[in-house]
């Protein structure tokens, strides 16, 4: 048989453009095991195995509300109800290309559109895990999860759709279509996620115990810290994916050189946080807390997000050691504030975020820092105000707070009926 | 140079094929590790180290057992002792085809006959770790590491032979030559762990103290809840490699579309039985049960192992959902039986593998019911006699079950010599 | 628009083999998790926190100065102060290669110079990971620290290049130009990762209390043997990057071949290594000690190291197993001379490593057994060197040892200010 040697050039392409997508996908899937280890150490045993079931328990519940409308909203085939802004409503997946479209040309993808679904819901559930670690240790399961419900159907495509689904971000309008600028989500996902999260958390108050009435902050612990540094290395090992992943192509020169890129400077600027991070906690506290090492790590991941192609390698690093100082600086600035946040994750996610975000038209000639600020104005207010209504409409109905008793007790018997440690805990 | 283009068009793709086989079956390799986490994690603290040291240990004798004899029991070069039900024997592995034989055409597979081992060698490890699991708690050591041989070396190959071997049930006879439909394994890997694991619950019994004489259930929490989240996580990364990887080809568009449906389905399905596992666990018991949650992920993926590639995402969550019900009543109804399996392996891995193989045809038209169930029985015979007759001769000659003084202490202490958490524990 | 086939087909390549190089560095990547784990499943629970600091900030360090000047000094751009000895000294990374230049011929590589970089840079950070188990639970951690950065700028770099950079262990003068083989580093990074931990160790002495004054060895057995697994399984699956990624090339016929046969080998060789140990310890110790059996794993992923693409899959199990039986007995004897290595880092990576060089002319016929003893007299004697110089000015100067009073205590208060397991231990 005589090899058609154009049609396996584009045969070959679309496999490995397509595999790329899932593997890297894949990555980005395993990130949910690193959200569920890094907020199961830090929290206290007793609210161990809650913490961890809404962490599984919301990357299902985000697979299958974006299967169902996320999706749809975020990418929509129609023109949107209001253009740009509020997308075109349907349902579920369609039907994947054929083999004859890519090949005579008229495929919308050079690579299959299930790898793209697949990509892009990974992306949805990380946004969810930023919350859960916020609201630990105090919030009830159930009200949790019919959040993780409206969030990933509906708040995260929407202002998702804004940029990626080429809504008004993209080209915005009283800019002279200046375009937002967000490689792989420093606002799209991880301020998106810290944003529900402040909303939640300022609903919800702090912890019994943690804020005492002369303005001291008392120290909870996390139980596990194996477990958590654990996490935050599944989750710069997933980073690779998921910023990896979002040149969205990879066979030709160019592409592979620009993942090549990103790749490097994720790596450079997670270690440019920690260092950072480390540095600093040295020069407060006197130890190398590692907590504090970890969050400047994840600081850096956050932060280099928003624009990993176009800096240097060497300025990876300062975008990354930035992160890592201010994320420092949030934390106990929260705390000074009473604002409660267990993990760090309004920190990492949220002011590492705003700052990669800002930091884009440093190195990417084409970004402007007015699309940047809008940007973010647009996101943390659409996410603010939507998550706002939800949580008090949860607030008023079911409660979003566990009884001062359950909370004494630990959410784990109150919610789970179990323990997470049964043999481990000083009775 | 002049590039010979249509070569390098063929180089091109084989590097590619061979690429995600190893890649996929390193994802398969790492399920190992989350066999390991679930199981610690779910056994009481004084087992651990035992049942850590059968997991790691069972993945290195599936490797060298296969190589030495059982894939080419699987995959026969020669006709078989009896066409189609006993396999020609044969040991190591042969030589690699040349690039030579490649390029014109004369070579047996499109990618690396080592990839293809490795791929294949993972899955009987997948195999064995089913049944460390039922069998925790009281078994020996010993006698599970030499069930392990024989098990990866004999009793997995020759089924796998049946059906992926092109033997019986590939074309089954007294069925007009109708094929036994199973992917990538709910049965050929999944029922015939739950199998074999079941034949050694059944003469090990159960652990003393579990069963009171009244009927009641006694609960025996396991010690390490985060560990069991994460080794879950790690399986369902790894089922991508699992399921993915079971295409055997990536390089066209239709099969790269195919792996597409795949990883998608497989996420989908266990999406939705976990989904469905919460559900019915606050229903029932009234709460969250992190334990059934995570049981109820793993049986949507062992689920939708039998046909991941026909349904649509939407029946795929339906699938897994299925899945996740059906797990929950098996556990429980075993319990009633005083079939006692500590972690839920034969329920995972056995009830679900059986609706996985029966679902097909509802998505498969060339699939057949008759011939699914032909299968199932087939499967469950062979592994049920043969590993009830090795389990049997383990227990008349070495013994299976640690004496009571042993299990009353932990098989840490009696089988390995020390103890998985020396510092944690209540003395 | 008609489809330029070459130039396609160049392309595909080049993103073909940039996503192998980064996927597989991305998996040497996570080994850092891997070292992280094991290392703080084996230490105490008291110096947990402090080991877990270690693991995760000496990455970061690596991937700094590697990238600030450690490659360059490792495959220098110019001739070398003294050719193939001393070489010459750059900073930072240069641009990445044009499209064009690899279109027509002129590229240095083909794939990306940036992917080249992140599969290096993973390397040095293993090498350093190395030493930290050997030094752990009483070594400062600034000391450490400051240990890591010459270590990874200077001390690892320079020996590599005396090999992968194409200095003089690559075509030995005295022996007529024969060269030292070391395909993915069973001597550059492990041996070289143990003989720095050898160096640190004598300095440093052992823990208090290790060795009783009539020749008794106290066991002080490690906090967390899930950990531990869990760190050993995750270093063997990223092990297949550490190995499969080294051909550094796969779109040909031959190098998929070798790659697969690479992974398959890599897998034996830990499988055979695992099963030694397992029958070593059962015979010695009357026990299957876990922790024997993890460190026959790893010895055996060590040995092969060296040249995994020529051997037999049954050979690579031999291979395996010599370096499994080795590790323990290796690590009786260290203990009988007061050598205390806590995790056995040294007796896996120094001893496997010397044996698995050693066994390269066994079945790489382009092997000499004189230039493999060259080059472990080599790169033992310039690591332990000027690694001894380091480690003996900095315990002149900021001390590298703990004092006795934070020994008892532990490294976690001292150091990080907190603890690892604050729940769990008993007061």
């Amino acid at each position: 048989m005589p090899l058609d040697v154009a049609s396996a050039t584009i045969e070959t392409r679309y496999a490995l453009d397509t595999f790329y997508l899932l593997l890297t996908g894949v990555l980005v899937m395993f990130m949910a095991a690193g959200f569920a280890m890094l907020e199961s150490g830090l929290v206290r045993a007793k609210n161990t195995a809650e913490i961890l079931t809404k962490n599984i328990t919301l990357y299902a519940i985000a697979c299958i509300m974006y299967m169902l409308v996320g999706y749809n909203l975020m990418y929509p085939s129609g023109e949107g109800i209001i253009a740009g802004i509020i997308p075109h409503l349907s349902f579920m997946l369609g039907s994947e290309q054929t083999a004859e479209s890519v090949l005579n040309g008229t495929a919308s993808k050079g690579y299959a559109l299930r790898a793209d679904f697949f990509f892009q819901v990974v992306f949805v559930a990380t946004a969810m895990s930023v919350v859960s670690g916020a609201v630990a240790e105090r919030m009830k399961l159930w009200a949790f999860l019919l959040f993780a419900i409206v969030m990933t159907a509906f708040i995260y495509p929407i202002q998702g759709y804004w940029k990626w689904g080429a809504g008004w971000l993209d080209a915005i309008p009283f800019l002279n279509g200046a375009s937002f600028k967000d490689f792989a989500g420093s606002g799209i996902v991880h301020l998106c996620g810290a944003t529900a999260a402040l909303a939640g958390v300022l609903l919800l108050g702090a912890r019994k115990g943690k804020y005492g009435s002369n303005g001291q902050v008392n120290p909870m612990p996390g139980a596990n810290l194996p477990l958590a540094t654990l996490g935050t290395m599944i989750l710069w090992f997933g980073w690779f994916g998921f910023n990896g992943g979002s040149q969205l192509k990879l066979s030709t020169i160019n592409d592979a050189n620009a993942i090549a890129s990103v790749i490097v400077n994720t790596n450079m600027a997670a270690a440019g946080g920690l260092v950072a991070a480390t540095l600093v906690s040295r020069i407060l506290f006197g130890k190398a807390d590692l907590t504090m090492i970890l969050n400047g790590a994840l600081a850096g991941l956050v932060a280099i997000t928003a624009e990993p192609s176009t800096p240097t390698p060497s300025f990876a690093v300062m975008i990354g050691a930035v992160g890592g100082v201010l994320v420092i600086f949030s934390i106990v600035t929260l705390d000074k504030m009473r604002i409660d946040d267990p993990v760090g994750a309004i920190s990492v996610h949220g002011v590492a975020g705003i700052w990669g975000l800002l930091a884009v038209p440093i190195t990417n000639t084409a970004a402007k820092f007015s699309a940047q600020f809008v940007g973010i104005i647009a996101i943390f207010s659409w996410v603010f105000i939507t998550s706002f209504i939800v949580w008090f409409i949860l607030k008023l109905t079911i409660g979003i707070r566990m009884s001062e008793e359950e909370e004494y007790e630990g959410a784990d018997i109150s919610e789970c009926g179990l323990e997470a440690y049964p043999e481990f805990m000083h009775k």
